[in-house]
């Protein structure tokens, strides 16, 4: 007999059917006698609905404690649907806002995180042997107002419910069997993973590998929760995400491509101690998040600096640069958007050294170019024209994977 | 400066137009220095897609306690929405649920009871000089779920709180623009009345005026709220409800018709002390209103015993008459559902015994047979044919009111 949190999306509880279906899920666990505490998010449609009305009155976007208040009626409703179904198979169970269920939080509304969770209600269901569905994505700030957590909350929301109940696995149901070397609809030949460790998921996450969210997986990490991503469609095991994993005979865990990158290039910048400071600084100060970052070697007295940035902060970024050109002596601010971003993730690769030939071996046969390179302990990203970043994923997949 | 409690219905918050316009009519008591409490209902349309929701989930109904957890997002919605519109309009507002401003019930879901309004965090929004939108129709049992007060209830929750709050004035805002002497659409000569008693007020709306909820008027006359029923559609005054109003030269307020009422004959009792209680407690058991009751004449040694309740309990009352078959000797039980009742109302007719003669008059000249009358200190009501009951109400109108 186990502690069992599951987390359905939006997608898996979009009309009575999935609703029923869901049902299925969660009482077949229930009836082997386990405790089963659930996570849901709002159906597809109703998140979609609300957002229209709101744009309807402002369509400027209005107060963030106001848009949370509408937002979150919309797993008020998914949940009480998902009690009804599971109530009309003749299972006792009831279901808990975000707030009745112990989720406190910060006042940022829309990106709320999470400080804790007091899971007695939770608790005191389950001693009744009831099923608690809970809605995901919502807690309740010290004011006693409604917040919401922002994307992928749902998923923070079950590892929280895990983590502050010991619960025995946190199983995040969604359109996808498990966690793939690749993603399964560019590259064939990608294969389904029984585990992966969490910083190997993390590494994908951030990658746009778009399985898990990230803050849940480092709070998994952090906590010790382990995770399995699986399918609500099909009835079979997913991937397991937990601290360590055997590795298996390839060395690499996945390849991930990440469409949402822009290059940025300071040219002709006055080679003078501070200048670095003074542009990464300034990002900072607008909360944009630098990843690659490459420095020419000076020619005369000046050199270029290029960073990549997510491409929806390309912009923002360009603006801030130039609003430094009184302190900062340059010729032009460049920005590219025609990028991907291609990594190999794997735990094993540290201590393998062929790993990032190997890579640029496969991208070279395929007649790709790199621009920039990065590499940390588990993974290797490489920055391409993104017209190519499909064909450089199943080039590099199938160089390592087979 | 007063402070001012206004109610919304679901039709006047609608669409994005509509709740723009109860926008301003909020922010215009506003601007006056007024303090500003507002109670909204769900939008129509949102209620209604609720309820299929649920149906195609459960046709049956399913748990009130997860119907409530459904249907109260719908105000939640509202409020939001309402919140958005007022600050896009540029004035402070915040939105509460009724838990958050206040409102304690006992648990009986989907026709709960206010016990307690706590209005502290009201006060202390309006201490801030924002004007405070709350969410009608619902509150928060002591185990902290979430309940509804049902049908009209957000009138309810709108005198509830102007009762916590000492409010000046609490506004009903509706399609029609105040109380009228009959109903409009059906008597051209009706007139809109400037002020009525609540004691005249329930009886106009028992008898199905349906202006007011009858338990919003019973909670304001208990704590002398002030209430005024108003058109949310043009800018005038409308009809105040209070403790004592001015009598008019007519000796009448108005004049009804409730066609949600069925008789029940018992026929061929036998004439045996307790059969009346037996019936009538067996009844009450059911929860069923009784309102008028004729007992024949016994001749031979029985006696028949008619009586009209709701139209909507009339197979419910038959059948638990016919439970009671082995202790009560009767011939038959008969149910009629083509009736009407007809009521004239007005506190001045206690003082004046002609209004009895002068209304039997009335229907006698327009050739309509009284089946069964039933008087009060401040209302005579007469049993008809269904289908004469709009031309007993213009009949009855225009011989009291010209």
């Amino acid at each position: 007999m186990s502690l069992i949190v599951k987390k359905f999306g939006g997608s898996s509880v979009a009309n009575a059917e999935r609703v029923f279906n869901v049902a299925k899920i969660i009482i077949e666990d229930y009836k082997k006698g386990n405790d089963v505490v659930v996570v849901v998010s709002a159906q597809g449609d109703t998140t979609d609905d609300l957002i229209d009305k709101a744009n309807e009155i402002n369509p400027d976007g209005g107060s963030k404690r106001e848009l949370d208040m509408l937002l979150s009626a919309g797993e008020q409703i998914s949940i009480a649907l998902l009690a009804m179904a599971i109530e009309k198979l003749g299972f006792p169970v009831i279901s808990l806002l975000g707030w009745q269920a112990g989720f406190s939080t910060d006042s940022n509304h829309g990106i709320a995180r999470i400080k804790n969770v007091n899971s007695e209600r939770i608790r005191n269901e389950i001693a009744k042997r009831n099923i608690v569905i809970v809605a995901g994505f919502q807690g309740l700030n010290k004011y006693d107002d409604i917040t919401t957590l922002g994307r992928g909350g749902s998923d923070t929301s079950a590892v929280a419910i895990a983590a502050s109940m010991k619960a025995d696995v946190c199983q995040i149901y969604t359109d996808v069997d498990g966690v793939y070397t690749a993603d399964p609809r560019k590259v064939p030949t990608a294969k389904k993973l029984d585990s992966i460790t969490y910083d190997e998921m993390l590494e994908l996450a951030t990658l746009g590998a778009q399985v898990l969210n990230n803050r849940s997986v480092e709070m998994a990490k952090k906590y010790n929760v382990e995770l399995e991503v699986l399918s609500s469609l099909e009835n079979k095991p997913g991937t397991i995400v937990k601290e360590t994993v055997k590795m298996e005979k390839t060395l690499i865990r996945g390849v991930a491509k990440d469409s949402n990158v822009a290059t940025i290039s300071v040219v002709g910048l006055q080679d003078t101690p501070g200048v670095a400071f003074k542009i990464f600084n300034k990002l900072a100060q607008h909360k944009i998040n630098v990843d690659i970052i490459l420095q020419s070697v000076g020619r005369d007295s000046t050199k270029d600096i290029t960073f990549t940035v997510p491409k929806s902060d390309g912009k923002t970024a360009v603006q801030s640069i130039n609003s430094l050109k009184d302190s900062l002596n340059y010729k032009e601010v460049t920005l590219d958007e025609s990028v991907a971003k291609v990594s190999v993730v794997g735990a094993g690769m540290e201590s393998h050294p062929g790993v990032a030939s190997k890579m640029f071996e496969a991208l070279y046969d395929a007649g790709i170019n790199i621009r920039m390179i990065s590499t940390s302990e588990i993974k290797i990203s490489v920055l391409i024209d993104a017209e190519y970043a499909d064909k450089a994923v199943r080039a590099v997949h199938d160089a390592f994977i087979s």
